[in-house]
């Protein structure tokens, strides 16, 4: 059975998978990112964890290549730059020290590049020539397809929306040190954020002041919201007016028939998609009222990653014959 | 001798001309766009300038077709729609329309986007994958070319740029009423009302104070700040600020190699150009600088937006051969 790696390198996690020719997901498993800070001890961690997923076939598999999905990362050169939620610093020459490792053929794009090419080979973008896939996980990434192809730009990094400076209210800072940045307010980490702006702007009680930053996930937002907590129900609010404002403006960009949004914050389901339908509409241009869906992936929302990244293999194989 | 006309429909003037392969506009003229606010006298006296310009030719030239940059164009439906700086509101069929008047092949595109397929046939963006070109006249317009094609999105409304929402300062209004929005500053008639702008902010003296809105041109604007006009310098220095953000912006949508200025507002030169270039490097993510050219149209200035309309044509031929 031939079979491609994905690899998804995520600020938290790092989610590793077997997908075969249909787009499922066969084995995967996951480990944390931050504990491996030393790149060569976590590559040794990524080959062994593959390692490992394979020896669970029964039957010869034949591995076609490993993609990988990972934040600001140039496709043509084969190298993670800057990530602002990475622990490595630099230029990280990824590639060139997984083929030390590895003998199959490699290949890496910004993580939302990759998700983009896993939902027009796999998902509810196929026969879509136009759309933009937007993932809200603990940064903020966008895949761009125009024309039917993944727009890459001049050297491999184009997408890079969450650092977008749109001088919002505040100007909160993202983790690139971007002023007024996109990602500093919409990602799961944004909405944290917003949750401790909510309770500085507003003096009403929340469950929120009991919990500290670091202990707050985006679950329990979203299990406040449906318990009516004001603050998590302004800071759902918030959010999805300024994601709503950046989609309404990407739309200027290249006209998208949809927007897929994947990652933690869709996970909060109609606690933000209620009001982003609401505000996306506000903002959109008459022109574009009423033709660009808000939509979620066709992928299992665990494997999603994966799908993507072992994508960038299988979109080289003729998947129609 | 083959020709193709190209038609530049603005908000101010309209510009025809004939272009022979080499994308040189043999012959050219233009008539105010204004003085015709109905569409049929407007279409009338269209098809009786290319008829003028045809009758100077002693030769005998054979026409390939039509082509049309005008705002807000929609090249899929082959109609112009809400244009924020055109007298025929609406949805206008000027595809159709003009058809029943010329047998000859007809298309329509956004103007910027016209202008990028000129730039890309005729001009300096030869053998570019990824470049954007921003027109800065009565409005902002963008035209982006990815992976070597322009862009048009689901319903050909791509790059309608001048409307985004950028939050801006102030919150000037645009002629489609969005708050905010980029060409209410970064455009030749966005320059004027910056003029306005630092009049109200600041008592400098300036020989605008002796200029009604109305009788200010961009020419006028460019001569002061050269004699050192303090009102025109500030003008000038904020309005570069406002299009480095929104050039830098762009640049993480599509990562273009190099955007091409042209319009109204980049005849003034190093006023504009010098604010431009330090404001596009500060704001600029790590990961783009030193890579994004900013460059002048190749074409010439006079008939540059001709050249992009006949280029709508032209492209159907193989200009190698």
């Amino acid at each position: 059975m031939d079979l491609a790696i994905g690899i998804d390198i995520g600020g938290t996690k790092t989610k590793v998978g077997l997908v075969n020719k249909d787009g499922h997901c066969l084995e995967h498993t996951d480990f944390r990112t931050r504990e491996y800070p030393d790149l060569d001890a976590y590559l040794d961690k990524t080959v062994s964890t593959i390692d490992e997923l394979k020896s669970k076939f029964p039957e010869d598999i034949n591995i076609l290549g490993c993609g990988i999905g990972a934040p600001n990362a140039s496709s043509k050169n084969g190298t993670i730059v800057n990530a602002a939620n990475l622990v490595w610093k630099g230029t990280v020459p990824i590639l060139d020290k997984l083929g030390e490792r590895m003998s199959v053929p490699l290949k890496i794009m910004n993580d939302a590049s990759a998700a983009a090419m896993g939902e027009m080979l796999f998902g509810n973008a196929k026969g879509m020539k136009d759309f933009i896939i937007i993932t809200l996980g603990t940064g903020f990434g966008a895949g761009i397809v125009a024309n039917g192809k993944l727009i890459d730009g001049y050297d491999g990094f184009a997408g890079e929306l969450g650092h977008v400076d749109m001088t919002i209210g505040d100007g909160r800072v993202t983790g690139l040190n971007v002023k007024g940045g996109l990602e500093a307010y919409v990602s799961a980490t944004g909405l944290k954020r917003t949750i401790l702006f909510m309770m500085s702007q507003y003096m009403d009680e929340s469950r929120f002041r009991d919990i500290a930053y670091n202990d707050l996930h985006g679950e329990e937002i979203t299990q406040a919201a449906a318990e009516g907590d004001t603050i998590a129900l302004k800071a759902f609010d918030f959010t999805a007016d300024i994601l709503g404002m950046a989609l309404a403006n990407f739309t200027a960009f290249t006209q998208p028939e949809a927007f897929f949004l994947m990652g933690g914050l869709v996970n909060s389901g109609k606690w933000i998609f209620e009001p982003l339908h609401k505000y996306f509409d506000d903002y959109l241009l008459d022109i574009y009222k009423g033709k660009v869906k808000l939509l979620r992936s066709g992928l299992p929302g665990k494997t999603t990653a994966i799908c993507g990244a072992a994508a960038l293999i299988w979109e080289d194989y003729n998947l129609e014959s």
